[in-house]
């Protein structure tokens, strides 16, 4: 059966969170309906990152097996009429590799969190940004973030619910990109723990707010103890950006 | 009576516009309604530019004279407080000169209009961008809009009910940003006609399309015929973005 790649923009804010559940709709279940509805399978979608509730993607990937072999236009195109008018969307679709697996061959991942720093309430940007009032240090937290890059045991900003065999990740890229009120956080790594860049994000807040400094960031990352994590900043500034693979060969 | 001037953020989706009107909800009247249920004053608000049904706003400016001479900060404060759960936002309150117009103090208004130009529904930015199927060549769209820079008879492109007493504009600015598939038209002049910069973009969106040539773009402009103007561009792509004035004495 050929194997198809997705790339998927959502908005995660109806949904339950990527993982199909019994208490509610999630991105998966949906794309697995419009699926059927199209082509008559009950594929599984298997997705790189299973993003919580809430959580919005600009280029989550899935992959799946269809028994057909259909043109990726209009398997695209087909799938999008389907899954009107759920905010979930097909970007692009590919004919992949049988070994390709959207989340094992994954080489990177991409995420962004986006902050509005001022005390207005937000309006086109509700559900879609973390409001935060008090004037953040753009410096400050720049330099603090600095000593979350590289290996390190990251206890203290996983959710205690995290599988994760390992505590252990690298952090590959956190930078902050301001312009005006509007603070977009950028972190990259291979893989992340569960709520890893929504623990780091709070916890940066906290030095930008004045409340912590880049000293007591690092402690609470020494210390690899869940209860020295900041505030966990909410879902829905979070988005997961891209998902890099190996180069086609 | 000290006079207030307003700086506002709205999401223009659902509103009947700007302007109170008998058929539905205006911002007018919501934001009216606001400084009711703070200060306990039937105020009247003229804002620098009336906004059609679902056109967003950035940085919309209105006055209001109220008897109590309030503290910028907690007007702002206790605007927003009773404006929740509307999708309008005070940014900012400032005491104004008696003269100070919104409307007519104003030396420059700008717009802008985004468009998403792919085959995938929009999620995210549903209802905040216009999208636009076909590939758009986006130097073809800036050559043509080099022809409307300037003083022109823009009657070619502004709605048949505008009640300007003139259809000549000094259009001073318009720019295409674009970034992978989304473009941002930016546009500035002292006033500008009825759906103007909406009939602009969805006339510049014939020629980006190939539908129309720069020539024909010109030619339309030239007719000052309203029957020679493209598809207008839908509302909830464009935003009142920032309102100038003359710098405070």
């Amino acid at each position: 059966m050929p194997r198809f790649k997705l790339t998927l923009e959502y908005d995660g804010a109806p949904f339950v969170g990527w993982q199909r559940q019994a208490n509610g709709v999630s991105v998966q279940e949906t794309l697995e309906n419009a699926i059927f509805a199209m082509t008559g399978e009950r594929a599984h979608l298997q997705g790189a990152g299973r993003t919580d509730a809430g959580v919005h993607a600009l280029g989550q990937v899935a992959h799946a097996d269809l028994s057909r072999r259909w043109p990726t236009f209009r398997l695209a195109e087909g799938l999008n009429a389907h899954l009107v008018p759920h905010p979930v969307a097909v970007l692009k679709a590919e004919i992949a590799p049988q070994d390709f697996d959207a989340r094992r061959s994954a080489t990177a991942r991409h995420y962004l969190y986006r902050i509005v720093n001022r005390r207005a309430p937000l309006t086109l940007e509700a559900r879609r940004a973390w409001l935060v009032k008090p004037r953040l240090d753009v410096e400050a937290m720049r330099e603090a973030a600095r000593t979350l890059i590289g290996k390190h045991d990251f206890t203290t900003f996983r959710d205690s619910q995290c599988q994760a065999s390992s505590p252990v990740r690298t952090l590959d890229r956190l930078d902050i990109q301001g312009e005006r009120d509007t603070l977009t956080f950028e972190a990259s790594a291979l893989s992340f723990l569960h709520r890893q860049v929504r623990s780091v994000v709070g916890s940066l807040v906290e030095v930008g707010a004045g409340r912590w400094t880049s000293a007591d960031l690092k402690d609470a990352l020494e210390a690899a103890d869940r209860s020295r994590c900041g505030k966990v900043a909410p879902a829905h500034g979070l988005y997961l950006a891209r998902v890099d693979y190996p180069p086609d060969p």
